[in-house]
């Protein structure tokens, strides 16, 4: 490959508490930290969310202002990208933080089923978050949990409503959502090809005991690995 | 093809009113009239949204007991399948209907986004129409709005929550949703026939616009033809 391979690296999910796993950075200084050792082991992407005291997720303004304020001054150059999804808030909570103009965004753009209940996204709400991101010059990713949010991604592009060619994101593994199928991830990237050209940057996450098949079938295919 | 084609005929949908067209049949004499005439042109299989006096859609058994009633006597040998979408009633109400054993019931395995709204299937409600059908011995047609319901029905199919092999519908040009793309179509008759075999059954129908286009391709490409 001739572009340098990036790596995003999601320091804390919306789900793992401490008593899952006591190593899960919660606090903001502990997420700053985590972040400095990724990106000093090479990642060029953060994608962040951020806890309450508690653990639970917020979208919480002020934490995401913290946690943007320590990765600038610990990690030069990194590129921040912070998660609107819908476990951390609900609404436009989910795009409070966006005035505070990280580089990147992560944006779903169609709704779908999780393990228990539906990943609500609905239209207006999709709009509301993309203007967001034209307003305060944020560039999205999209999180592609299935085919037609790619699709999607190209109708919104061609109507102004995405700055620039998107980043596009497959994420695959996710129960009752897209399982982590071969044939599937080829088509994915074939379909970013057709739809955003040949250089279209995407990248690919799977979840739980997916993540490290999913990273290889990406670097493999020239796109970049979330970790 | 050796297979004759199997016309599917949805006489009356859950959204057009008589306002947007007068020839929609609304009543349940209306219904099982242009169902008759559509037995008599040929089509085999009848998809049933029916309504309640003002128009708006229903999931009302008392009035799916007279269509099939009127069906049965009008057009012998007609596959009844009734609709359990979410636009004719919330929760368990889509499927109040089911034990009066129709020939096929509609079932939508994931969620997506519709024009204006999130069409919400969460996956315990799925789970229990795929048990109702089971019990009262009613073939399920798998409404695939997206890719990973396709490869949501053959993970049911593996755990015994779908009898035999599964009939998908693939349902395009829904805004929102997945629209009419050739490539995608190609992409799901591919993966119908990778997970369920080279013979499965399959459908498409397209919306709006795009109904007489995605006739075409299913037809030309051996599937069978919803209009
Ligand atoms: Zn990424
Ligand atoms: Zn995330
Ligand atoms: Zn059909
Ligand atoms: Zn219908």
């Amino acid at each position: 490959m001739t572009v340098p391979c990036i790596i995003c690296v999601a320091i804390t999910g919306s789900l793992p508490q401490k008593s899952d796993n006591p190593a899960v950075p919660i606090t903001i200084d502990e997420q700053v930290e985590s972040t400095q050792a990724a990106f000093e082991a090479g990642a060029s992407i953060l994608h962040a969310h951020v806890r309450k005291e508690d653990g639970t997720p917020t979208s919480d303004p002020d934490r995401f202002a913290r946690l943007m304020e320590g990765v600038r001054k610990h990690c030069p150059g990194m590129i921040v990208q912070f998660s609107t999804g819908g476990r951390s808030g609900a609404g436009r909570e989910r795009g409070g933080m966006l005035p505070l103009r990280p580089d990147m965004a992560s944006l779903t753009v169609g709704s779908n089923n999780f393990p228990t209940r539906v990943y609500e996204n609905p239209p207006d709400l999709v709009q509301w978050l993309a203007a967001e991101m034209r307003t305060h010059g944020v560039k999205p990713e999209i999180e592609a949990f299935d085919l037609s949010h790619i699709l999607q991604a190209r109708a919104m592009a061609d109507r102004g409503e995405l700055e620039g060619t998107p980043y596009i994101q497959f994420v695959m593994g996710v129960k009752n959502a897209m399982p982590a199928d071969r044939d599937v991830f080829d088509f994915y990237v074939a379909t970013v090809r057709r739809l955003f050209g040949p250089d279209a940057p995407w990248c690919a996450a799977g979840i739980g005991r997916h993540q490290i098949e999913l990273n290889e079938w990406a670097i493999a295919a020239g796109g970049h690995a979330r970790t």
